[in-house]
C-alpha cells in the first residue's frame, strides 16, 4: 500500500507529465508515450533522466552539455536550438556514453545509439502522407561469395502488386561507415521519400535495394572491415572488394530472379553516403556494363578523384564516358567543409575532361542524414528519365 | 602521432581481441564485429565494458551481477550458465540501467533494451536455413478509427510472388506489453520459423500479420495505455477496445484489399503473447464471424477465464462453440508459474463445458521469447488444416 509520501510523489509526477514545460512537445523519435526529450518551438531541446546515484550526467548532441541534478535524482537540461533533421546523440553517465531510454535507437558508429528528429519547418517530403504507399521488404538471399545467407531491404513502389506486367528500374543505396542496411530504411526514410515523389510524378516508380556493404569471404578476417584494436563503437572505412563481388555475382542475379526488375545497365543506378559513396563509385564505375547512374553523397572518396587514374581510367575520355553515363551526381552539405571540398575537387576534375555531372550542395547541413535525405530526393528525381 | 604508451595499449588491446578467453564466442545478438558479450560452451556469459569514471557497474540478466574493474577502467564479469533463448538485459552504470554498446537493442519494457541470444543445442527451427524464404513487408495503412497511418509487418510465404493465383489464410500475431510490432519479427523470428515449417510441409503457406496493439482514437488519452505517473520504461496492461476496432474496421479490409488473402472466418487465426494473448482472445472470441483459430501464449488473462461470463458467454455452450472453433490453443512455459497456473485454470474451465482445446507447456522456459517461439511453432503446425 502506498505511503503518503509515495502518493505525494505520484501526484507530483502526474502533474509533471500533465503539464510539460512551455510550448514544447515530445520528439517524434521518442519511444511510444515518452515525454522526453522535448522540442521547443525555437528548436531548443530538453532532456531528462532518472539517475539518483550518478555523479555526473551529460548530453552529447552538438557539443557536450552538463545536466543538472534535482533533489529527487532527476537530471535535466535544455540545450540551444538544434539544426533540423536527424541526429545521433548520447547521454553520458559518469563518463559512459549510453542511450536515452526515452528515445528510439538507431544503428550508427557501429552501435545502437539514441537519435532525435528535429522538425524542419514547412518541409514534408519525408513525412508519411496520404498517398499510395509502397512496401519495404526483407529479402534474404544466399551469397556464394561469402558462403552465407544475407539480408537486404527492397523497396517496391506502390503499384508493384497491382501492375503485374510492369518491370522497374533498380537503385542500389549504400549506408555509411558504422551503419548498416537499416540506415536508409529507418534514418533515411527512403520508402516515404519515394512514395511521395512517385505520387507527385517527380520520380518514376523504381525498386530500391538497400544492402550491407560489410561483407567477408570465408576465412577473411573481420580486421579487413574494422580495426583489430578497436573497441565496440569504433569502425573504419575500408572499401573491401568483397561487397562488389557480392553485388555482381549474387545480389543482382538474385534480384533479377525474385523481382520484376528491368535488366540492363540503363535501368540500374547505384549511390551511397559517405563510406557508401566510395562503394557506389567503386562498384558502379567499375562495372559500367551493369550500371549507368551514379551518386556520391558526402563521399570523402571524392577528395582523391583523379580523372586520369581513378576507377581504371574510365573517366579520362570524357566524351566516351558521357555516352555511357546517364547521371553522375555529386552531393555534399555546405556545413561539412571537408566533404564539400572533396565534392568541389571532384567536380573540377570532371570538368577538366568534360565529364557531365550534376552538383547538389545541401544548404546548411553537416555530415548527417538530412544531407542524405535531400541528396536522395535530388538524385531520385533525375533517375531513369526518358526511358521506354 | 601515437605515443609509446598509446602503441603499447593498442598492441595489448589487439592481443586481447585476437585471443578471447577459452572456448567462448561472441553472441549472435552482438553488433557486427563486437567481441563481447561472449558465450562459453557451458552457457556462462562474459561481459565487458569500458567505464573508467564509473563507481559501480553491474549486469542485470537472471539476477544482478557486480562487474569488476581492471586498472585500465575496463569492467568485466562472467555470469553463471543462462537458459537458452532470447533474453533482454541491461548494464547498470552507477544505478542507471543502460544498453550494452556491444549488443543489438530490442524494443521491450517500453524501451530499447540490450538483448542476448543464448544458443539452444540441437535446435534449429528458428535459424536461417537453406530453404526458400518468404518476405517480411512493411505495410502502411490508414486507420479511420485512429485517424492516422499505421505500420504493420506482413509475412508473405516463399511462393507468394510466383504462385500468383494462390490465396492464403491469415494469422494475426500480437506482441506483449511494452513491446511493439517489431517484437514478433526481430525477437520472435517469425519469418524464419514459418519458412522452415513451410519447407518441411509442417505448416501450410500462410500470411502472418504483425501489428501494434497500442492504438488511440483522436483525443483519447495515452493514459489509457500507460500510467500517467509512469517514467519512461514503465508500461501497464490495458486491453483497450480501440485496437480491436482497428482490426475489424481498418486492418482486415486493408489486408484483404492489398494481399491475396483467403477471406472468411475459416481462414483467419489470431494469437498473442502475454498482453497480446488478452488482445487475441478479446478480438478473436469477440468476432467469431471473422476468426476461427485462437492462441494464448503466456496469457495472464487466462487466470480470469470464466466460461459462463467471459467473452460475452460464447464459451458457455461447448458444443456450439466447438462447431465454430477450429483451434483453441493455450500455452505457457513451465518456468513461469503464474501463467502456467492461469493456463491450467483456463483449460479446466473449458473442460467443464466440453470446449475442445490444445495445451502446450514449454519445458523449462519462463516469460520469455523462447516460450513464444515454441508456442508459435506448435500453434502454426495446427493452423488451417483440412481446408480446400
Amino acid at each position: 500500500m502506498p505511503t503518503t509520501t509515495t502518493i505525494w510523489l505520484m501526484l507530483a509526477s502526474a502533474l509533471c507529465w500533465a503539464q510539460p514545460p512551455g510550448d514544447s512537445h515530445p520528439a517524434v523519435s521518442n519511444v511510444w508515450g515518452s515525454q522526453y526529450p522535448r522540442i521547443h518551438s525555437d528548436l531548443r531541446v530538453s532532456f531528462r533522466i532518472q539517475a539518483p546515484q550518478a555523479q555526473k550526467v551529460q548530453v552529447r548532441l552538438g557539443g557536450t552539455h552538463d545536466m543538472t541534478r534535482a533533489e529527487d535524482g532527476t537530471w535535466s537540461v535544455t540545450i540551444p536550438p538544434q539544426i533540423p533533421g536527424f541526429h545521433y546523440y548520447s547521454l553520458v553517465v559518469d563518463g559512459v556514453a549510453v542511450n536515452d531510454p526515452g528515445s528510439e535507437t538507431y544503428f550508427g558508429s557501429s552501435r545502437q545509439s539514441s537519435g532525435i528528429e528535429i522538425p524542419e519547418k514547412g518541409v514534408d517530403y519525408y513525412e508519411v502522407k496520404n498517398v499510395p504507399h509502397g512496401e519495404v521488404r526483407q529479402f534474404r538471399y544466399f551469397s556464394q561469395v561469402t558462403g552465407a545467407w544475407r539480408r537486404a531491404f527492397v523497396y517496391t513502389p506502390p503499384d508493384y502488386d497491382t501492375n503485374l506486367k510492369a518491370r522497374y528500374p533498380v537503385l542500389l543505396l549504400q549506408h555509411g561507415g558504422g551503419e548498416d542496411e537499416r540506415g536508409w530504411v529507418v534514418q533515411g526514410r527512403t520508402d516515404i521519400i519515394l512514395d511521395n515523389l512517385i505520387a507527385e510524378k517527380q520520380a518514376v516508380p523504381m525498386i530500391v535495394v538497400i544492402d550491407n556493404s560489410y561483407a567477408l569471404k570465408p576465412g577473411e578476417s573481420p580486421a579487413a572491415m574494422r580495426p583489430p584494436s578497436g573497441p565496440p563503437g569504433s569502425f573504419r572505412i575500408v572499401i573491401s572488394p568483397t561487397f562488389g563481388e557480392v553485388v555482381v555475382k549474387d545480389l543482382l542475379p538474385a534480384l533479377d530472379k525474385r523481382y520484376r526488375t528491368r535488366a540492363g545497365r540503363e535501368h540500374r543506378a547505384i549511390a551511397g553516403l559517405s563510406m557508401g559513396a566510395a562503394f557506389a563509385m567503386q562498384i558502379g564505375l567499375g562495372n559500367l556494363d551493369r550500371f549507368s547512374h551514379f551518386g556520391s553523397f558526402s563521399g570523402t572518396v571524392m577528395r582523391d578523384l583523379d580523372v586520369k587514374t581513378s576507377y581504371g581510367g574510365v573517366l579520362n575520355d570524357g566524351a566516351a564516358f558521357n555516352k555511357k553515363c546517364r547521371l553522375l551526381f555529386i552531393a555534399a552539405g555546405t556545413a561539412e567543409q571537408s566533404r564539400l571540398d572533396a565534392a568541389r575537387h571532384a567536380r573540377a576534375e570532371l570538368d577538366k575532361v568534360g565529364v557531365k555531372h550534376v552538383a547538389f550542395d545541401s544548404p546548411g547541413t553537416d555530415h548527417e542524414w538530412l544531407t542524405w535525405r535531400r541528396s536522395l530526393r535530388e538524385f531520385a528525381v533525375r533517375l531513369f528519365r526518358n526511358q521506354q
